[in-house]
């Protein structure tokens, strides 16, 4: 009744099986949709199955997670804040193993595996602080005897879709926050990485057992866009917090607006990198480096455009593919694999097919470009010279390759780096000031993530992490993001007898 | 050359004259649509005629916007905000006459009119202000040598599409937070108050010349739903801010969606009062009265649903009927006035309609119920006995008819209030702490707006707002609402020589 | 080698003997002041022995904790946060044993020891939160090519000086911001609660250890009034949290002026209660029972006088009455009691001497007054009905003695409540908002804690702790108390070449 | 009955007569005290007489305050708003002849005098807005039922003592401020500058009587010591701002806390600036000579202390010796004149005498060092090549003398910044990002004010103005500081049935 491989037996210790069930509704684990199996990308063999949610099991689950909101969100914020704590310790004494396992079902590599989970760790940190400091206002009032108050509440059930590229840190992003803000949480994971959606639930699911809370507090549903589309649709779910492509991404946001729901929108990136001829050159290859070939190439952070200043061109670019003929790529659960596989088999026919593309608008291979032989789907991290003007500059190909480009200017680079429809992450790298606070200014970078002598990858929690423009806008977790889980009500109480009109209108 | 009515030569002092260009573009006064008139409600008869903005207008403008866009976002702050204190003093002498065409050509009672030009002087003050406090932040980094910041950033250019019932406020809302963000405003007016917006663009532009600053950093188009598509569709505008209807706000938001811009939505109000046992009568009925016919029941925040706790049911409502037979219709610029006339024909005619399926749901007519026989468009106040079960209590008529219903505890009083697809304003009358603390709390009410012991109109400019639901979820004036108008940059700079990352990753 | 008694064997649990060593300095324990028993206030018979610092002790200590500021405050805010969570950890892995101690030594009920403790851990887990929120701001500048940056850097070290009734939960307060601000922590413990002090600081140690820091980053000294003006006087120490008497404090605050540096103090308290006619009477009877007995009189925050409104005042009292007669006095850490000894025999002089003062002054005792026959210092909990005028009601007798008075109108009450030199805590009974919007508002309570039908003390560590006039004007733990942690820098960035002047003045 | 000489006759204009009653109080102008004369420090004769205020005015006056108080802490803080608006007007219809007085009675050129009063414009500006912004706070509470709140609240009466060098301009700070928080001010001006004093007031009296409100809001005494002393001693008067020397402030400080009040304090400036050996020589060569010279070397932020990194020693100090040498030293009402005459006569002695330590202390005079002859108090603009372990370097000598000093790297002369008893100011000249956030950042400048490639002088009102160590820590202006005018209430509002006590206490 084993996993068909040994290494696959640490999976025990997370709560999985070689079959499993998908589907956490109203506190307990069933599921009655089709049964799939989760693939290792390094191989593209099953590592174990899961039964899916049926739509009847959303319905039942919902039910339940509706009633759960009535509970919860009348439980003082600081309690719920102690909830967090727990789940953050549960995570924290599973560290390594969910690491492990997000790295096998995912395919990056180790170190980033585990960097995944400690992000989850660190909301909960964070969580747990910010839940006795949601706080709302009191604003002065023109009128005598009135108070004006402005006061948060939540919003009841926190819809949370994610994308396999990183399949559990951005439940991190949206749970922690929203649980403490006093919403339920219904999640979609990923299709593809179902044994990472079930291990984190487990863990989620102890703690609130553990503490004698309704388990569809926090429901979990493995499947499909159909379950994504019910999420979108479900007028019980003022807000859905989505993760993917622009195009599913808009798909979203037009159903949920027209129910005049809200959405929260982290979706495609294609980052830009500067480099300015005063700047240190071997930490911006590094950074480039990171940013480019990092989880192969598959954060939406991803630095997938390189603009260097004309002079130092040559040389930065000698010293970048040097860089990248050193990379390791390999099983991402072995030591010194600096690149694992891609996700799917689909992602590398992408690839393919996208080499194809950039090549017939004139692109030139500097390094890598193809496909590896091998049973999983592996690439080689890519450097392709090219025009600002060929068009697959300006979409996100899924996967380590990297256009790199020339300008003379700062504000031809700045120009160039705002000419993309998409507006997460940007970054330049520079020594002189009033490079950096242009570059941040009103005429900087048009992103919502505006480095300087650093990846375009690599947030950290407590800022704002998201993006303009076809990015979505949405922003998660630091800073003010909490804001966006919970309702604004100006109150204004008037404690007196009199009734003083703003504006001091006389009425009557 | 002059005006047909003597009565109308005030607006000489406001810039205005039998015939008027409806678009200010490129610091210009011209024109090239069709010729319309402004039609005075309570007599349907034209006070002037008025150039419209064509297609060529509009992008002639925003070509011309476009560019100053980029001389205002890099003028300080501070130095902006002393253009809105201009403007601010521009609109205090002018506070009368502005005012008193408010009233003219909207139909509101001149308290009314001079009250929505002080809103924009409030706003005008508070933004100034504001100039000096449009704060980023610094965020503490976990990585050594490093700095995070939150910048806070122009948008460039601010569409603002306003509605007949606020034909000044609501642009006063908007562009006096746009102006000192640092955007460039772009205003449509209503296609039936176009007097009024040429009267504002002028006090503006006229600061914006002695100022020697492009006049197209204000550009305004008298016009229809043409340019108001236009504004949507533009890729210029990464902001609308649309007041209207849920129908077409919906529809904006969807257009604007598809192109990645943002909307700032006040859309319909479907507003309630609750009456508890132990609330102070005399005040509930004089802040209901304000609240139900104000405007003529054409604000946004206009009280349509009045909940009455059974045992004070006949009590409060006698009272209500009494107040009501008191109330003076007529010429809203003329003293003792409570009620001026509906905005327009069609606006009767739709109260006329909506009586007819109030009736047919078993509505009640307690007072009120028909239209005026006179040329203007004048209807009584109205109070319907209903049963909450009928489908046009969802729905917003914008005319003055209330409908009572009565209820037996606080939670079922809620449960009614939020039981429409609007969630606006909202407000109880009270003198219990537990019923005001559970009334704005987690289970209270779901609007934007939610008061205690007064109406649910006349909003201070302090606070936030706006409303959830099928409202559109925007918040305008005070709070932290010129968020929305500004573009947020999380900046993390690395001022040292090492490259540490984010979670502690360690990444070759 | 063992403790007198068996009982006391759970001590060796928390790294304490029958002597101990009473100086952590430069991480190592070493002592060469005297040597002093602590005492259980239950019996007077000592419970080990201590050797406190001397001054070269002192010395040593602060020389080293000099250095390791440098250390710390250059080490990332989050990290400093990480630090801060693994002690919360080490006191939540000890919280049993240590609010026993707390219990033992100072002689609260066994419930407040381990909720002493628990507030520590709820200030560690708050810390670790606000690590990644001690936000700077980025104000808007009115010059172009200007940046204003309000920047919070680590004022380096802290010392912190706190008193025998919370021997732990103090430092909780001041430590846990304190670290994650940046800054050393030089903590001096009440001279009778050493145990305490020891057994708080192993802890700390113990984590400094494990993370190879240096221990000087948190320093600890067993002693008295001599390294508590050592503290006073020492220009390194740039900021001293002091809490005790009014007249303590002002000495201190004196001194530490005198050389320029800062004081948060946290001083005498002389708490009231009101009750109006409309209150809930016997909410109001468990509060004051818990806020006039709990920790036996001993809170900076316990309730000393009582104002009843004149027609509840009879019936008010009877219960009140009533309930003292209920209340079990006796060991502290058997189960049951609800009032343990004084902290010292000096104490119960005190309350001896103080109600033959109020009896001079025309007290009548409603219940208790007397001291109890025992080897502990146990006194009864007493009711005093005395006249406003008298002028024992303006001082604070550190003891469970509460003074009844009797008012006519809010007002009188408002003014009462106002009329005594400090002004911590103070809370009123009523449930007409009215009364409670005035309470809070600029003519109400002017104490630094207004509250609202529930008793004066058992502050939440969310809100700012702390008292105006002779209290101090200090605030410690949450809203923005970490700013006195810090130091504020305002700085102006030109990163142009132009050198425009602020208010727009020209200079040559 | 008119002014001695003709060009005082502009006087005329502001309220100002050849004699003046010093005095306003309870809304009259009276004054029973001596009488004094203000004299032109470019020629020590007198310019008018002033009737200065005795023990029984102040006395009068404090007595009307205090009742005052209770009306103005009522009006709601947007209706203050409105009359510091209208304050704001006042001083802008005055703004030329307001300078002119400051400029002819201080002594500093026109261009300053104006910008001072452009400052107190922009002050009332910014107060109007903070009017609708002094912002509380909604805590969650951990406790069901329960409501934290952060309220602030009015202090009373703010005493408000300035000092000579801005008579106008730190009364606007402080009073506008006070003002919209709900605070009477009580104001004292320099003793020798009682026409501003009087000028100002006169303006503030005006609005506050088209308002019909109290004079006594607004209460203003010319006076002395004495004065001053009965401020610091007054119990009726929370706060105490004051402005002036370190020495004076430490007994103002240790008067106040002897009875529990606060002290808001800007006290002596000993402020330096950097330049780096990759600064812009020109940018900082201007930046130094306005910072040295301006304002005669009287502000508290003017440089005192120049530190030059070696390699550009010469190359700096040879261009600013030169810049020094054309400096033009005249009337300060005449165009051109750059420096104007120190204040008094005993400013001049002084001058005289601090060189003649200088040079005892081995201080070599590199241009200027003498007093110049005429019947005014003109010095010369002085440059001193010093040692830094020159005792004098650690002096406020409030005269335009710079002391002058070599340093090799940026440590060093970080430490030198620091090595003074006061933090008020100070600035960096460099282009290198490292050193800015070096600078700014914990081991950085230990000031209040920390500039990169501007002056030390010259604030924003947007940013927070003051200074640490012997400056007094004290904050005015933007930023929070309105805080310390206003009292902070942490209520907790308990508006359930049940009694749940923080930290989960359980108590009987």
């Amino acid at each position: 009744m084993g996993f068909d491989r040994k290494e696959y037996e640490f999976l025990g210790e997370i709560g999985l099986g070689p079959t499993n069930v998908g589907c956490f509704i109203d506190g307990k684990w069933k599921a009655s949709g089709s049964e799939v199996s989760s693939v290792n990308p390094s191989n593209n063999q099953a590592i174990a199955k899961i039964r899916e949610a049926s739509m009847g099991d959303y319905e039942e689950g919902m039910r339940a997670c509706s009633e759960a909101a009535k509970t919860w969100m009348n439980i003082p914020a600081p309690k719920r804040g102690e909830i967090v704590r727990q789940i953050g310790e549960a995570f924290r004494a599973k560290l390594e193993h969910l690491g492990r396992l997000v790295s096998l079902e995912m395919g990056k590599i180790l170190a980033e595996g585990i960097g995944e989970v400690q992000e989850i760790i660190d909301m909960c940190d964070y969580a747990v602080g910010l839940s006795r400091q949601l706080n709302g206002s009191i604003i002065p009032s023109e009128r005598p005897e009135h108070m004006m108050l402005e006061v948060w509440n939540p919003l009841g059930i926190v819809g949370v879709i994610t994308a396999f590229n990183f399949p559990c840190a951005v439940l991190g992003w949206n749970a922690c926050i929203a649980l403490v803000c006093g919403n339920c949480v219904v999640w979609k994971g990923a299709p593809t990485t179902p044994l990472v959606t079930i291990a984190v639930t487990k863990l989620v699911a102890e703690v609130l057992a553990k503490n004698n809370l309704p388990g569809a507090i926090f429901s979990s549903f493995c499947g499909g866009a159909e379950i994504g589309q019910a999420i979108a649709k479900d007028t019980r779910i003022p807000l859905v917090s989505f993760t993917g492509s622009s195009k599913v991404g808009l798909m979203v946001r037009q159903t949920v607006s027209e129910r005049f729901g809200k959405c929260l929108l982290e979706l495609s990136g294609n980052n830009a990198i500067i480099v300015m001829d005063d700047a240190d050159i071997a930490l911006a290859v590094r950074s480039i480096l990171f940013a480019a070939v990092g989880t192969a190439g598959q954060r939406c952070t991803t630095c997938r455009r390189l603009y260097l200043q004309e002079s130092i061109y040559e040389n930065a670019l000698d010293q970048l593919v040097e860089a990248y003929k050193q990379v390791r790529v390999g099983d991402p659960l072995e030591k010194g694999t600096l690149v694992g596989p891609l996700h799917t088999r689909a992602s590398r026919e992408s690839f393919e097919k996208g080499i194809g593309t950039i090549k017939s608008q004139g692109g030139k291979i500097l390094v890598g470009g193809s496909v590896m032989e091998s049973e999983g789907n592996f690439v080689q991290p890519t450097i392709i010279e090219i025009t600002p003007d060929a068009s697959v500059v300006k979409e996100e190909l899924f996967a380590p390759v990297l256009y790199v480009m020339k300008f003379k200017s700062l504000e031809e680079a700045i120009e160039m780096n705002n000419s993309v429809p998409q507006g997460l992450s940007s970054s330049i790298f520079t020594r002189r000031p009033e490079v950096i606070f242009k570059w941040i200014g009103p005429c900087g970078s048009d992103c919502g993530i505006v480095n300087v002598n650093i990846p375009t990858n690599g947030a950290e929690i407590g800022g704002a992490f998201g993006g303009e423009k076809a990015t979505g806008g949405g922003r998660e977790a630091g800073s003010d993001s909490w804001k966006q889980y919970m309702r604004r009500s100006t109150c204004t109480i008037n404690y007196g007898n009199e009734l003083p009109l703003a504006q001091g209108i006389n009425f009557g």
